[in-house]
């Protein structure tokens, strides 16, 4: 895993601490349906459910849950080309608007594939 | 199909020819482009693309796209279950505001189960 | 309380059991932690978390979430001021594309008080 | 006009006269100075403020905004083919998205078009 | 005040001022309209309406509006409790792709408290 | 042009290169549209559909998007003041959350205008 998966992984973990130390019950709840959704056995495969949430950050444009999926797609056995479809979805249906994030997506996909899995 | 798609298929090709009537080379494009994206012969199969485009417009919060993509992922073999659980993703990342717009596409399935195919 | 809110809750609650009685946890467990969210208890009291889901729905311009809360905010005590007022923030922020929602916030508003309540 | 136009017009008017009876400073500011900035007499000329105010309203997809910045433009000597590539970009920028926006502001140009302005 | 604080309101007084020194009405208005919608003396305490412009930045995912509100909040004497629950009617209202901003926004409250207030 | 200028320019172009490598052809035709769309020979002069591009970003909130397009209006011969009239039209319209975006446009600019072009 490179870098940037390294540095955006550090920041995510500590402050999902720090969150969840607080006593709201509603945060607590949300981070655990979060959990729950992606998980395996229900109606779709993780790989499908990885690249819906994929998609679902693209258009809402949000990179570090753009990084966040592209690197559990990877991980539930997405290819790069799949990726890419999936991702050409969010650009067509989200529209020019998109590029930018979609430029920082192959960066840190590119980034990803720049060293091997610890 | 039931009363509701019948109503908004009908309006939707009106529109589309009024609107590819008028000369303009983005907007023929875009839409050429919109029937390219979700065929077959991708790295994904077409059932998988029709979810995510049900869950972007879900997140994007558009009535017309989620009733559209409902038909097509009901075309293309996606059960009841598999819409829910991608529309749960849609839910989950996109909030408590993406409910009406959940009622709605239920509602609309609903209806689209009530009556044979023509 | 007047017509409109009655349509409103009337398709409201036959929808939310069609999404209920589909077994989905993820479903479940959002609409659950939504009415957690604005319970007595918390540190903030039930009129504030109210003005604060109108206030969200008005800028992310949902017009049946503004109108739930909307009901919801005179239910906890919030007068016609403090809604207003709550109003011209959402309207701020968001922009001018937000007046269409605000006028039909304030024609439910006035819905909501033309008629005494059942 | 077109009878679409008149019945937005009226709603539009009486629930202007309604928030604007409210007061409340900030929503009356906000009103005036959306008047203030689509008048003569900036850098830009009228008419292209109102194509900028046309596909700001596209990309947020607002309806309501849409047709009236679509009536405006007409007013301030915008063509068809004017509003239409304006519009194009919007769908470029915003994405598929916006084709359903799109159809209704074709219809609602359509409309405009149909009747002799009274 | 912490350094986050610090840097992020240094670039936002010299850029106000950069706006300000060029002669729009229209952005000066809206600056002016900005300052009086938060202030004292109006249908709801100054504290409200700071967790509302927070909760109405959270959930269009802004983090420089969300720092802003946050430091304000804290000046208009909300506690952390008040705007964690503020903040947690932001994520279940915009959903999971709040998730990062509210990671952002308790990094920024964590370093305003770092500090003694100058 | 300016020092930010550059770093944008090289990082935009070295990730299109990366995207465009990738046989999907619904990204390529996307960023062919993106091209015709700006292009000499519609119904509106490149200068108003490059304040159009810039407006849409605006409110979008896209600050990649937003600075590309404030390059394009430079050299398509828009003035400071066309610009910051363009821009003014998009603050009212998407509201005080573009603020933070048009501190990072305007300082864009001075930065554009602080170096000759090459």
């Amino acid at each position: 895993m490179g870098n940037k998966f390294d540095a955006f992984t550090k920041f995510r973990q500590r402050m999902n601490e720090r969150i969840l130390e607080h006593d709201n019950k509603v945060i607590k709840r949300m981070f655990s349906v979060d959990s729950l959704a992606y998980a395996e056995g229900g109606a779709l495969p993780v790989k499908t459910k990885e690249l819906l949430g994929l998609v679902a950050s693209l258009v809402l444009r949000c990179d570090d849950c753009v990084s966040y999926h592209l690197a559990k797609c990877g991980e539930s056995g997405a290819s790069r080309d799949e990726i890419m479809e999936a991702m050409s979805i969010g650009l067509l249906v989200g529209g020019t608007i998109v590029i930018p994030h979609l430029r920082r997506a192959v960066d840190f996909l590119d980034d990803l594939d720049a060293q091997p899995a610890g």
